[in-house]
């Protein structure tokens, strides 16, 4: 792509031209090197949206509390961006019907924009790029900006380094509260949200969620709040709204915020040296050197050894 | 440490000497880089283990399956190595007494070598050095090695990779079923166990994971069997092993046995090399750059592409 189209591009985007948001999203999902520049460019636009993260269990309803929150925003009348990797998200297909109508209304609001990145693999990795749609989303100028994890391994957990406000979705479920402990979900939770509270067993789990919130003494002023909703009916979601409001301010007045930040900013800054890393080192050639390995008495220890070494005399070889 | 050295503890470990497995065990955790000429010297002693992964949502009682396990290789008097990343595993520590009673008999066995690796931060990832750990009780000589996830994020999934035969442990439980899965544990799954079996609900639970894996048509001929188990008893164990050893012989007579090897190989291949990269990229003083970055105007995205270039300088001024 030449310059002139990466300019246009560019002022299409600061014109508030969704296409443009749009076309630089697909980019981001596409890992295509061209955006960077951009990214870069745009960078100082970032800063003033506040990323939610939403994260728990498949099955929590996610999906339809990332629904009832933008509806609850955009009353406000902020502008919002959701970015959806959960590919059962009624954003992307495989959700029930009512649902579908309502995310359609959502979505044909121009306040309001959805995107959905692709997982890395079955893994269920956080998606490829959310950092970079988040930040394009923030630099298009939404207010807020929603991120609902697929709800499964890393994605659960690494959505805490994307996000300003991390809210555990829970439902009484035997256990659930539990396994959410084992999983490392009561360290990043901000918020908690006992969805499906109209299920004859949220008052147990209730408790039993509390209990173990009172184990965690951390120190930390901030004591994650539960807030009991449920998303179908819009029931609770009112108060989630306040308290991640509250949490907000909280952030903001105890310069705690700028520390997430700062940190999130050395992680977005080793993860994109990384990736760089990562493409430049497996070319076609030296993926099929180690595909081709296997049998052919060298061990992986010294093909990996090799091909390091490979790879670092090529570099040396570059003129500079 | 010198030449001598790593020689004597090659000649202690190959004569069968647990201490010098159990010394090149902590080099692994360690991630210390003498290591790996080792593991590349006792590569060709590797191959005759049989690695069985065990994963599954935590509380689904891997850990007492897995012990259970053991005394039945044991019966058969087959040598038994054990790979534990759990933090709540009776291995180490965190059991209820009478399952830390049994594990320090089954611990006690010649025979049986257990080591537990630690999880990679709070994130839930593949212990660092499970398949270098297999490789070493594999060298060893034990026929079976059996690895036990912390049954969390990424872990659950990765210790397909590193396994001839991955055996997801379920519980009756709502919705256990989907929620694996969503997870992604239908598509590594080659056994099922669905574990505590004396629960009530059990015969549903059943009912319903049958259904899943009716829709699984993936047209492998190995379809995945469905075991039930009550570890704490020990029932339905026998059956286990003995499913096992039919999926042993099924990869062995139908070639994909080598396939799976290869592809394990290539893996490994692949994240040694990058193991290296990244020891050799964060350096203290690029650490301290990446974090330094904040607030100082420059973007997340120049600042990589900065530390990146500077590395690849570093690499061309080397002396070769």
């Amino acid at each position: 792509m030449p310059d002139w189209d990466s300019e246009k591009l560019v002022a299409a985007f600061e014109s508030g031209d969704r296409r443009a948001l749009s076309r630089l999203l697909s980019f981001v999902a596409d890992r295509d090197p061209k955006v960077l520049p951009i990214l870069d460019r745009l960078f100082p636009l970032t800063g003033e949206a506040w990323r939610i993260g939403l994260t728990g269990p498949p099955g929590a309803g996610k999906s339809t509390l990332v629904n009832r929150l933008v509806e609850d925003y955009r009353k406000e009348d902020k502008s919002v961006g959701v970015v959806a990797f959960d590919p059962t998200s009624p954003f992307t297909g495989g959700a029930l019907l009512g649902d579908r109508v309502r995310m359609e209304m959502v979505s044909r609001d121009p306040q309001v924009f959805i995107r959905s990145l692709a997982t890395r693999g079955h893994l269920g990795g956080l998606a490829v790029g959310v950092d970079e749609a988040c930040d394009l989303m923030d630099a298009f100028g939404k207010q807020l900006v929603l991120i609902e994890t697929v709800g499964v391994g890393q994605s659960e957990l690494e959505v805490a380094d994307s996000a300003e406000t991390t809210v555990v979705v829970l439902v009484p479920q035997s256990g659930d509260s539990i396994q959410a402990m084992k999983a490392g979900l009561m360290e990043i939770a901000d918020i908690f949200v006992l969805n499906k509270c109209d299920r004859e067993d949220a008052d147990r789990a209730h408790q039993e969620l509390i209990s173990i919130l009172e184990l965690k003494q951390d120190g930390e002023e901030w004591r994650p709040p539960l807030v009991r909703t449920i998303a179908e009916t819009g029931e609770g979601v009112a108060e989630l709204v306040r308290i991640i409001g509250e949490h907000r301010d909280y952030l903001a007045n105890s310069g705690r915020l700028s520390e997430r930040k700062k940190k999130r900013y050395a992680a977005k800054t080793r993860r994109l040296a990384e990736d760089e890393l990562q493409i430049r080192l497996w070319t076609e050639e030296r993926t099929q050197r180690r595909q081709a390995g296997f049998g052919r008495k060298v061990s992986p220890y010294e093909l990996a050894k090799r091909i390091i070494d490979q790879f670092y005399q090529e570099i040396r070889n570059e003129q500079t």
